[in-house]
Parts: structure tokens; sequence; C-alpha cells
């Protein structure tokens, strides 16, 4: 059993230092969707059960945290017989609401829901926590935040591009220098497996087996192509492709123009044309081709997207187009392409790398605090840290009177970068620099604001 | 039955408009908390259902969303008898988790999870939904956002000083002018109820009674008084002093120190020296004392503040000292004092007084639209929207080769105030300001950079 005061298992409180680095990432990924042109979207973290179940598989199903039906209505659901156990009937009588799963469910039914309001190409960015019920292990909670950007509305390949660059302008300035942009395309795969003579009703089982080649290697995936029933001269031929890839690659010449003049006899034009327009309009991005990219999802329709670093082994961000998922709740299929940036990985490569800013790393509560002289002075302390605000200084004062150096002490403790003493006579203060001592005795609140905002923490880093 | 694409019952998306209009909100509220050294806290929505249960009283209890439980624990307890209808044994043998229901319990939960991280005076924002299952009503939603200040560990007024003096700036800084801070101390509620005789047992149900005052008046209190057991002469009493006090305030001078010397005789010299002190800590803001403000909760033991304005039945926010709260999950007692801001309802009310910045009341997706000449010139436009990005600025690039027409149609319905029009010449453009019609041939991203920036949509309102 837990403790009583820990937060529910695979569930995580965000002390203000946690919050401080998400925060930092959340509003960068923010900020560079914005300038983009996507826009701000979040739905309820409850939706309907109806809206959920049957989208994320069998698993998933099993895997949404459901909530309880209320008063009355669970009375009279538990009243009558759940023991016979069939699981969906007990469901359905005892819920009738659960969590979000993931934002595309959800954005789907939005966009069905919401027809004549939005833009014709509707650019929305969600960064939202969503619930999985699954068994919590190192790095998997069960309330993980989702950072979703998706573009609705255009077949263009222009949006892969914009979603490619994008991605690549955050991590750049999040301080990623070593990412790579894998490209594939659902099609790419597709003409390969035809090509192999892999029957089309085992496209999806091959797909399964390719998918795994990072991690269990050529054999693993023979072996698994076979168990799926994949004849041996297929696969032969299909990991010889895959293989001539990986040896264009090692040679790291003109990579990308290499692989695609290999798929030529093999990939139909107009997908080599796709794959050479997202190229050009994600330039200065480093995109690598790989043509047994495949992501395990079943609904993409045409660009397979994933950002790999060389220290990690799954993946910062991915995505794809998805042309038949998001009218899922309509009538009408609409075209759409997406990537999700895994924030709760970046935020765990960057403390391993040491990428957050000083102030951020260090989680400073403020940019000083102003000491308390006596009980009958706190008014005076007050007043000095109300003007420092209006010059824009964060300042922390201590609550009560207490003895000097415990207030220095916590001002130590807390981390602020500078700290006021005020003294017995009023408008007189003794302003400390914790970092490199200096100190200065000022009679305005002006002037300890211009040495603030001067001399400030960063600048002497 | 609600359709297939509504969000659940009592719940909503809020669609790009409204993030903004609650971003810029949340972002103000974020900056004035922090500007005081108040530190962002997050915890999970979902909590173990013992953390919550038995907190809020029986009618909260009844209101907290509780999950099912998850696969064979399910199955276990499903296969019980839970036809015997024992609710409490219904819930505990089919759910053990359950939705976040205040920002109270989860602070107190961490506060005794971390005594040992968090910083002897812990000063803590947190700004977060949480979720009640309540019949929806005009304003009442199953999810909505509190915004919760506390400062832990002080019993000093200089705490509540700040809070209110927090608050004042952040209503001032969303532009409410209007706002009055009511202010009364839960000792003086007991020493007023104790000299009109009130006997201690009927504290409580007197305090609920008189909470009412502004709702139902002096006669409605004093039938409601009768009903809860406290004499004729008591009530009449209660009430007097009460009116005296209104009196004090209609005639509109030297309110709070003509009611302090009223109450000189009723109530003990150290809960009027707190008064002066909240009163003279928390300078320059409008407080005005109220004797009968009561806020219905029974866990205030000292100050009780909230805030109105006169368009308003309810409050912009509330809240008060409880020293004996935050010690729920621990051993000791831990002095505390915070204050809940009404985020919904500024919301409301800034939308009904249109309160907004204009960018923000327009919902303005980006700085500028960049056209698209003809799909192999899509590459250019995307450079130029880069390059523009590069100096600040946000831009859409419409997302594919399209009729000039309809592209600047696009333009105006999304509501860009500026317009670039990619020519057939390669980097040669035309720029048009969509309030003012002017219009620019240009050549250079920077050219058009300059002309957003300096005549941007705000200027020229």
């Amino acid at each position: 059993m837990s403790s009583k005061t820990n937060p529910a298992r695979g569930m995580r409180d965000f002390l203000p230092a946690d919050v401080r680095k998400r925060n930092y990432v959340i509003n960068i990924i923010k900020e560079v969707y914005e300038s983009y042109g996507f826009e701000p979207l979040e739905t309820p973290a409850v939706e309907n059960l109806e809206t959920l179940m049957g989208k994320y598989g069998e698993e998933g199903n099993q895997l949404i945290f459901k909530i309880l039906k209320r008063g009355e209505k669970l009375a009279q659901s538990a009243g009558s017989s759940p023991s016979e156990r069939d699981e969906s009937r007990i469901l359905n009588e005892l819920s009738d609401l659960a969590l979000r799963y993931d934002l595309t469910v959800p954005l789907a039914r939005v966009v069905a829901n919401n027809k004549n309001e939005l833009p014709k190409f509707f650019k929305r960015y969600q960064i939202q926590p969503v619930w999985r019920a699954d068994r919590p292990a190192r790095g998997r909670y069960r309330e993980f935040y989702q950072c979703d950007v998706d573009a609705i509305g255009s077949t263009s390949m222009a949006v892969e591009g914009e979603l490619i660059s994008a991605v690549s302008v955050i991590l750049k300035r999040l301080g990623f220098n070593d990412f790579v942009v894998r490209l594939n395309h659902r099609q790419v795969l597709a003409d390969i497996l035809d090509t192999a003579g892999v029957p089309s009703e085992l496209h999806g089982d091959a797909l399964v087996a390719i998918d795994k080649l990072d991690k269990i290697g050529p054999d693993g995936v023979a072996s698994e192509l076979a168990t799926r029933g994949v004849s041996d001269k297929s696969a032969t031929m299909l990991l010889e492709i895959f293989e001539h890839t990986q040896k264009i690659v090692s040679e790291g010449k003109d990579v990308n123009r290499t692989i695609v003049s290999n798929l030529i006899n093999i990939v139909r034009d107009e997908v080599l044309t796709e794959i050479g327009q997202i190229l050009r309009f994600a330039e200065g991005v480093p995109i690598q081709l790989d043509p047994s990219l495949a992501r395990g999802l079943s609904y993409y329709t045409g660009a397979i997207i994933e950002v790999n670093v060389p220290d990690l082994p799954g993946s910062l961000a991915g995505g794809g187009r998805y042309d038949g998922l998001i009218g899922m709740f309509g009538k009408e299929q609409i075209p759409a392409c997406g990537v999700s940036l895994g924030l709760e990985r970046i935020l765990v490569l960057m403390e391993e790398r040491g990428m957050f800013p000083p102030e951020i790393a260090e989680s400073i509560p403020a940019d000083m605090m102003v000491t308390v002289w006596s009980e009958e002075t706190i008014g005076e302390s007050l007043k000095l840290a109300n003007d420092l605000r209006g010059e824009g200084i964060r300042v922390i004062v201590y609550p009560q009177a207490d003895k000097i150096d415990k207030q220095f002490k916590y001002a130590k403790q807390i981390g602020v970068p500078f700290y006021c003493e005020l003294r017995e006579t009023a408008g007189a203060f003794a302003l400390k620099n914790m970092r490199t001592g200096e100190r200065h005795e000022l009679t305005a609140a002006a002037e300890v604001a211009a040495i603030v905002r001067q001399k400030d923490h960063k600048a002497e880093k």
C-alpha cells in the first residue's frame, strides 16, 4: 500500500522546480507553433465513454480510465446483476464517462462539432495531459502530457514541410543539435511490399515486423515475417531493399538522393514527387529518408515522420499524414497531417544533458528577498517590495519578524540572487549580491532596482 | 441524448478564441503572483479516492467523480454482490480513484508529502481544472478552473496584506477598477455572537444564517436564526450590530475606522490589532470591513476575504486564514492563508464589459498571411514565411496552390492584419494592410517585417 500522502500510482506531483522546467519547454513549443499560425485548442479531460470506446483498439479500450456513474444512475445500475460478469455490460451499466486518452479523437470530435466556426484549414496545437491505465514503469506514467500539432484540410506537402520545419525550430531552440528527422511514406512501404510479392492482405502484418528492424535486426524481422506468413522469398527481397538503404546511409554521401534513385523502379512516381517536395519544403532541416520507417500505426496514409537523437532508444517526436482519421465523427473525410512531441522524453533528456538555462535549472523563486526589521516595520518592507515590483523585479518579503541571521539563511536556502536588508532607520537598506558577495548601502527603491536589473544573476554566469 | 460530437455534459471545448482569452487572464495572474514570489505547483487530476472522501462534507462526497477500478480488480469487485445497494460499499468495491475536487486538499497532501523539500514558508499558486458532478446550469460547469494562491507557514498579517495586495494588482491589470475587497475576521464574528448571547454550540448555525444577509435581508436572517434555535433577543441584537455597520458604510466617511471604533467594546483587542495590520499592510487597496462576512466555510480561523464588483451577485475572489486545514495529512498544524480567484466569473465579466485588448478580443491567429502563387513556387512562400518568423513575425502560409481571390478571401476570414501576395517573379511581393488598405510593393523579407512591426494592427487602434 502506498503512503496516504503519495500521489496516486503512476501519477506525479510537480513541485515548483518541476513546473518551471515543464513550462520553459511548453512555452517554447507554444511560441514556435504560434509563429507558424497554429492555434491553441483545449478539450475537457472527461469525454463521453462512447466517444472514446472502440477508437484505440481492444488494448486501448482496457487502458481507458472509466468514470463511475453518479447517484441514482449508479444505484439503478448496481442494483441489477453485474455478477454475470459480462464485462462490456458491467461497463455500460456502471460507467458513462471516461478520461481523455489522446488528443486526436477529441480533435476529430471538435472538428465535426464546429464545422461552421472553424476555418477551412484548421491548424491547431494542443498541449494537455492524457490518462492511460497502463502498468506504471520507469518513464511510463498514467498521467502524461501530449503536445500535438495538426494541420487539417489540405493535401499539399506544404503542410508536411511546415510541420517538420516547426518541430525542428522547437528542438533547436531547446538546444538539441543532434536530432535527425526520419521520413518515409506509407506508399513507399506499400510499393516495396508489392515489389517483394507480399500479398496486400499481409501488408499490415509485414509492417509490424518491419517496424522492429531497429530493435531486433534483420534476422529477427525475418523470423517474425515468417511467423506472420510472409514467404521466405519475399522476406529476403524486403530485407535486401532495406539493407541496401542502410548501406547508402552508412556511406553518408548524398544519402536522400541516392535512396530516391534506388526506389525509382520500386515506388510510383507521384509518391517520389511528394517525398521530393517535402524535402524541398523543409529545407534546412536534417532529414533522412528511411524506407523501413512504419511507426506501427495503421492509420497513416502518406508521410511518416519520426525524430530521433542518438542517445535515446525511442523518439522525440513522431507523426505523419492520416487523411482517413479526422472524419471519424462526420460524413466526409478530411485530410490531415500532424506531429506529436514527446514532452516527457524531451524533459528527461534535457535534464540528463543539463540543457536548461541557469535560472530554470536552479529554480530561482524570485529576483530578491527583502528582510523585515521588526514587527512594527513590516509595512516598510512590504512597501519597498511593492515599489520594486512596480519596477519589474520579482520580490519575496520574509513573511514575519525574525532574527536577521535566520532571514539571511532563508534567503540563501531558497536561492534568491539578491538579498535586501532593511535597517532600523526608515529608508535605509543594504543590498547584497548573493553570488559575488558585493554589498551596496542604498536609500531608494529605484537604486535597488537598477542594480538588480543591471547585474542580474544571469549576466554573471 | 446529446449529439455524438458534443463535449460531455457540463464540460466545454475551448476553441482558439476562447483559449486566447483564458490564457490572457491566466498569464496576468501568473505574472503577478510570481512577482510576489509565489511558486507554481501542479498536482495530478486523479487522486486516490481515500485522499478526497470525507474532506468536503456529505454533499462533497456525492459530487466527487469516482473512477472505476480496472481489469481484474473490477471483475473481482463486480463479481461480489453490490445488489445489496450499500452505497459506500458499492463505491469501495468499484472505485479506487477520483478526480481532483479542489486545489486545497491536494496542497495539504503535497505539503505533508514533501516536508523536507519545501521551504519553511511555502508560497504557492496553482491554476488547474477541478471536476464536480454538480447539476450543470448557467455558469456552472462540471469542469472548471481554480486559481488558488496560498502562503503556508507564517501567522503574520504580512501574509494577508500581500495576498490582498496581489489580488488587487491582478484585478487592476485586468482592467477592473470598481472592485471592493471586503474583510472580516472569524474572531469578530465569534465575539459578536458571544456578545449577543448566542451559545457557542450554535455559532456555526448562526454564521450560516448571517452569511445570507446580502441575499435574504435582515428579516430573512431573523427567521432563519429562529429556525436554527437562536433566541429572539440574540437575533435582534445581532441584526442591530450589522445594521449599524451598514449605516456607517452608507454614510461613507472614514468607514473602516468608524466600524473598528464601534467594535471596540465587542471584539477583543488582539483581533482589532490584526485587522488594523491587514488594513495597513494592504495600503492602497480598496478594502471595506464587513463584520457580517462569513463565507459559509467553517474552516476559517482568522481573516475572511471576499472581492466583489457591483454588477456581479457572487464574488470575483474569496479566501482567508485557515490555520487548521493544511495539517490534515500530517501530525502538526501548519498556519496558512489563501485566496482563490474565480477565473470563470472573471472571464464572463470581462466578456460582458468588453475588457479584452483588441488582439485578444478579435482572436487574431497570426500577424500576416503569405499567399502561394503556384504549386511550383510553394517553396518560395515557405521560405519568405520562415525569414519573417526569424524576424519575430507570426506568419500563416496559405497551405496550397489556389486562385488568388480565394486566398485573399481566406486571409480576410481568419482576420490577419497583413496580407502578403507573392508575385510570379521570384522575390517580388505586395504587402497589404488589411485595416487601412495601404499597399507596398516590396522585394525583401526585412522590408515586410519592418512594416508589419512598425504599423502593426495595435498601433492603428
